[in-house]
């Protein structure tokens, strides 16, 4: 009976040789490391306005929300947060979920019925490789945007439903996907484009609307956007936009909208104040371009190799996944955080660190940052 | 390019014509409506030292944990939470999750190898059977509560890894699984017992550690044990318990772990401070369960069909799935919130009113809730 401790025992054995075990550490209040880990791009998550309304909410309705949506979870505050988004989105509703994950796995699987067939980036987030799993839907990885793969997949699936399945901004190294083109190629097959802008929403577009917005998709019939809560609106939970037909639908149906219980009512003010921060915030997002034209420059000039960022998320390639933990962990102990990325966490088999700007930094320690960073490189 | 809206739009109607429709309505602070619904079964989401707790931690932290659990995400509020969490369920290692649903995706998955049969309870909960799914693994579907059933499907099966997938207190009728019975047939052919403690843990066993510590599996070897922080915690996400090695893997390998943003600091914080009133809560369980007792004597007595609770969940079965939105309307319009659970979200194909016990609401309240419901009975 206990062959299966005996069996994980051996796996983290294998783990631990190949380099790739994960350590929790948990930060505390008074830990002043220099953030370029996290998704805080716009710094929203210890804005005043945020605070005060996550604590006015928590005030009003207690902390949990006590059920799921549909039966006692709704408040005036999930409402109100979902109104704000569709128009800010340019949709015609949101529906909020209690995380990002749970919004893709609803999203691929409301858009899938049988004989579908799921085109899906190879680079795109564990979310939606997951739900393409859970739909049981067919699904075509094609190349890391790639219009032509796409098309081509397309092309070999005539009169099939299909739909195309992206990140706006990948998450990983922070390039930005072709949108337009692959918008263009799903609509001349008849199929539906599925964005994840979960790090492009606050970052790109107008009033930060994001990266459909950005490619002129908002509010096309043809297009469905998720995205989170967590990462520019400084709070937690996810979202999916769309057509009002489609939100009924997951309301209806969806079952990781219906047997899940509602984000907490503090948390859904918290990312609505967030939000009418973001929208006004164009000089947050200058910044934020500035500073990640800033960490290519400055570790390009140290000879290291980096991505080209769309947003806030740069990777730099490390020599293998010690190395990355070693180079992170020398980070650490002078005072600034970084991603460390390994497998199974990136898109392919190479190590890297991953940086993320976070404009509530003050830009010296920003800019100190980056001399550590250089300075640590292996 | 928009058949697929117009397919939906069919759908709904059909939904429509078989009474199917469900209706999303935010309650606001001042709502004074009696809580029959919600799962803050022992009325902690509003106890003064879950929201002072929340609050410390907003303040100190923000309100997002502005990152996964491995990047940025963990604080000594999480780090602390999953150290009690073990204390009181009597596990090695506790892992917590940003909601109930992904920490059943990631145990399913976690004790999922190549040849594994799942042998999975009829009423179990959509994340339990989307777990399942999403494990690509072989799953036998066992009539509701049926040990005979269970002890089959693993004799059919010898020499396969095997878990039996279960809920303890089931979450639409409120029973109790026959847990000691199932470990006892797990054991006999070498399978695992992976239990759903959501609407149990705070609710029956010792010092509220829930229905497998009730039946003696606490860091039982052979079991892992899987909740959420969003019931009787009144709080927000999920969790899985178990072995050190379980915990180790699941940060080492699992995707809804590691590709999820960490729930807010204040979430995590507030569920300690609920879990600290939780354990010293037997007084709140007894009148938890002399309430459920009074449910049933009151609803049997008018002639109503009830289930025999477990914990703080009674089901009524209504006529029909509009007969039964109609119930539930006519306890609001006076004052009532029950659940009304229709297909797809029971077990089979009946509807029901779902009461919950909050042993937060006034006794009064609740007496009076129940005179509503009989009177609006059809």
């Amino acid at each position: 009976m206990s062959d299966w401790l005996e069996r994980l025992e051996r796996k983290a054995e294998l783990r631990a040789k190949a380099g790739l075990t994960r350590q929790l550490r948990h930060r505390s209040p008074d830990d002043d490391v220099v953030d370029l880990a996290g998704n805080d791009y716009l710094g929203l998550a210890t804005h005043p306005d945020v605070i005060a309304a996550a604590r006015s909410a928590l005030d009003a309705y207690g902390l949990g929300a006590t059920g799921s949506r549909l039966v006692r979870g709704s408040t005036s505050a999930h409402g109100a947060l979902e109104d704000r988004l569709a128009g800010w989105l340019g949709t015609e509703a949101v529906l909020v979920y209690s995380s990002g994950y749970l919004a893709n796995l609803g999203a691929v699987r409301a858009l899938t019925r049988p004989r579908t067939l799921l085109v899906s980036d190879a680079h795109n987030h564990a979310s939606l490789i997951d739900g393409c799993r859970i739909s049981g839907a067919e699904v075509a990885v094609t190349p890391h945007a790639d219009v032509a793969a796409v098309e081509a997949a397309l092309a070999a699936a005539p009169g099939r439903p299909a739909v195309v399945v992206t990140e706006s901004i990948f998450s990983v190294d922070g390039d930005l996907a072709p949108l337009a083109d692959l918008h263009a190629a799903a609509r001349r097959h008849g199929a539906l484009l599925l964005v994840d802008d979960a790090h492009a929403l606050g970052v790109i577009g107008p009033a930060g609307a994001g990266g459909a917005a950005a490619a002129g998709l908002a509010g096309e019939p043809d297009v469905v956007v998720t995205a989170t809560l967590s990462k520019s609106l400084g709070a937690a939970g996810g979202l999916v936009a769309g057509p009002a037909a489609l939100v009924r639908h997951l309301v209806d149906t969806g079952r990781t909208f219906i047997f899940d219980t509602a984000p907490p009512p503090a948390v859904a003010a918290g990312a609505l104040a967030a939000l009418e921060v973001a929208r006004g915030s164009d000089g947050r997002r200058a910044e934020l371009a500035d500073r990640a034209a800033t960490v290519v420059r400055r570790l390009r000039a140290a000879g290291l190799e980096v991505s080209t960022p769309a947003g806030g998320v740069v990777s730099v390639t490390a020599p293998g996944p010690e190395t990355a933990v070693a180079w992170a962990a020398d980070c650490r102990d002078r005072g600034v955080a970084v991603g460390c990325f390994r497998p199974p966490s990136t898109p392919d088999s190479r190590a890297r660190l991953r940086l993320t700007v976070n404009v509530g930094v003050p830009r010296a320690d920003f800019d100190r940052a980056l001399d550590v960073i250089v300075e640590c490189a292996p």
